[in-house]
């Protein structure tokens, strides 16, 4: 009485057996997938450029080698800020010249692809956007590296399957990113799924990361579930700070403040040592 | 220790308040969400011309007042039957053309839109895309009524938040469709979530369609859901039919043959007259 | 990459094949999963003499065939209203006594199965309970027959598979009950999954109902669904009417008062008449 | 449009606040919660004495501190092995003389209680039995320590009003665990949520363990999910291991070989020494 479907068509260019000694996704002089741990920090959205600047330079000062920061949104409700646009791309430029960090910032849609693709060094793709086809097959075509993000009610299966969307088009420089699961659970926004990540390391070539911050919710939680995540196995980390996360204009309360993420840098060093890696020194 | 959302933030256009006696939604001569339950049928996949006229004058005889067929196919797997594109947009035509009967088809992407709405009567945006927000704003632009699938994951309040983007775009000709959620029980494709039809009634003045083939995942139980939808108040129907299930290229064990089809219509009937409403005659 | 399960190991009792013409359970002169659509009602839990009296011939005054009222009460705090106990066995049998109508009520362990048999003329194990073993197999050996609900998180294998253990103990006198299942959706309290209906109508030969008040949490919406509940296909439903729902020590929300019970009857009839069969009159 | 529920009532001996500085249960000479990681180990169902003795030597030689074995099985299906029982106990008891590991058992039912309290230094109440209130009142009054499972859907609100039945009874020696929740995803048996451990640790002052061995259901996924869990703060886990994991009678494709456990030991011991931790030596 099962259902036949689509995800026991074989994947050609996702499976482990495709390479099955793993793949380091380079973004400029940042190796995603070797022994060092990566952790991608900043701000849920750009709202502005001293409030960029400013968690740029306290993120790289704990450990960040990448720069995260939205400037297009996507936001559960069309009156929810909506992000700079063009004009946050200005500015992330401008925290890269200052802090040296590639930045990753997240395209919505395959008419934005070329803009954001004239600034940043890590395409995003976000978990809405997982089974938007006909972004995956854009993003195939692109020179960029992708950092391709779970959706929140996608299978292991479906999530392989739509990366091979992307490997197939010609692009095979491909992070994967678990952000949490849709459950019944109600006290955490999501359900971190940390089964995602032995998992995708078995069946899969792709580096992945682990979002504690969307996959909680709570600040709170964050550096424990990011520590979790070095010891199932990640290799690396996505984690928003923001130099003052009570003045957030978007998921402040899953926020760190700077000197949070210091402290959890340093739990992170510690696992990171037990597991034979090493978080990157500033 | 709730996680403060952006689901409080009110509803301004979706919002059952905001048009307390309902709207009705005009695609062509056909009235969706008056006294009359609407009935949409075709092939999930628009495969040739034999096989698409063969369907829709098969559902025009069985009562359907609108023809479906999908042409852009978002997929699982890159490898599998991805529509025939521009190709089946004519065979559309042809089919409208022959039949009489408005025909509704898929925009997966906003650049799909111009050349979708030069030839679609009613533009359908697929679960997958329910926060494609780009996408919302673009129909929210145009002037063709919209059949607008909630997310296989969405809650009912993300559901309207996102309505809202198309509605606060300028256009309010928006049907509502349930399609089946993502629970743990693997018997079915999805559980089709009827609750929904009365929740969404209350909340909002929009027509409310119910996919039951979606929602199940198969042909034999769409005729059971079919009649619960009606009978919990639905205003209509979106139904896979082809006139050789067992050939079809994209989820014939969901689609009913004609004869079934006709059956079901049937049965539909009786409800609808408990109901007091009707089924349109052929 | 599938979890072998035990759910492959085949159902000898409970399966369709095993009895394909269907089993009617007899309940005093009542028969369940014959033509007669049964409706069993009255309230969460039994409050008191005058409570449960004026409810009592309220619902048989509807149409209601068996009255429904919880003495032994599993509530998710300690320190919630535990139930009436024995005093509750009691009003139960006075009640039946004056209205005629057979009573069901709730055995939550096997050391209160000799007492709860004392009074009640249809055992109720209750969805918590779905999987406790040890009180399927006491209910097993028992003579008088079981309304044996769905586990809010028990898929439809598992839930054949547990009854599996009544019938293979000696008693084939089971009536099952769909009663909402738990998903990511939080508008209502459980998602009543209606798919449930035709899949269990196909899988065993057993009745079928459906319990809209707790598969909702909202006793505006219990009409709704029942009538969508009949439509599916269901045998029957448990429905929760208290004769002052406002001041219901349980479950109050989600409790129809007696003259939304009746004019719910009214819509049923007519539901029930468009599938060929008939809700019982008073 | 929230649904009232009983999850508001507040927490009188659960909660955090009721005991700030943490509660150690003893079981034997071994405390739980306190500074060291306690890990116990065992076949998922005693077998037979050849099998409970060779596991129990080689867990006890591995660093496990209480051995773990199940004598009455909950079994999906009433034609799967349900355990030795009484006889299952005499052998757990020799296990313990043999090797001096305290043992830890599930008891399924109240009238179980009295014979597996004569045996068992530590009762398992496992998660179809979350809600069984009638057992959690009587084992409120054991003088034993209780191991309570978490329910595969029960959310962290209703877990720790079901721990209150037993506090509130008068027994405070209560240690929970997480082994998974049920989502959609379908590649493991449950989703382990670790998301779990810091919110139990915030709202309760009760020790957390994990057992990853039900939260995966694949054994290769035992060692990643085990560091991970000590990483999120995890106080000890619960973990199937079998002398011959490909002839056990239940869960073998979950239950690690010996030689396994001894590695997953010593990856544990690096991430405990990292969180300022140590596991047991042998």
């Amino acid at each position: 009485m099962t259902v036949i479907c689509e995800t026991t068509i074989p994947l050609r260019w996702v499976a482990r057996e495709a390479k099955p000694e793993g793949t380091v996704v380079r973004v400029r002089e940042v190796n995603v997938g070797g022994p060092e741990i990566v952790v991608m920090a900043g701000p849920c959205a750009v709202e502005g450029e001293a409030q960029l600047l400013e968690t740029a330079r306290a993120v790289r000062a704990g450990g960040a080698k990448i720069l995260r920061g939205g400037v297009f949104k996507p936001r559960t409700s069309p009156y929810s800020f909506q992000g700079l646009r063009g004009a946050g791309l200005e500015l992330l430029a401008r925290a890269r010249e200052e802090t040296g960090l590639p930045i990753v910032t997240e395209v919505m849609d395959a008419r934005q692809l070329p803009i954001v693709s004239d600034y940043a060094d890590l395409l995003q793709i976000g978990s809405r956007n997982m089974q938007n086809f006909t972004l995956l097959e854009e993003v195939g075509r692109s020179r960029l590296p992708v950092l391709f993000k779970r959706g929140m009610s996608a299978t292991i299966d479906e999530y392989l399957h739509a990366a091979e969307y992307i490997l197939s088009g010609g692009n095979d420089q491909v992070i994967l990113c678990e952000r949490g699961i849709r459950t019944f659970e109600s006290s955490t926004r999501n359900t971190l799924d940390l089964n995602a990540v032995p998992m995708l390391k078995r069946r899969t070539h792709l580096p992945v990361l682990v979002d504690p911050s969307h996959g909680t919710g709570h600040a709170w939680m964050v550096p424990s579930l990011a520590c979790a995540a070095i010891a199932a196995g990640a290799d690396g980390l996505l984690v928003e700070v923001h130099c003052d996360p009570l003045q957030a204009l978007s998921d402040g309360s899953q926020s760190l403040a700077p000197e949070e993420f210091d402290r959890m840098m340093i739990q992170l060093a510690a696992i990171a040592a037990a597991m034979g890696r090493e978080v990157g020194k500033p």
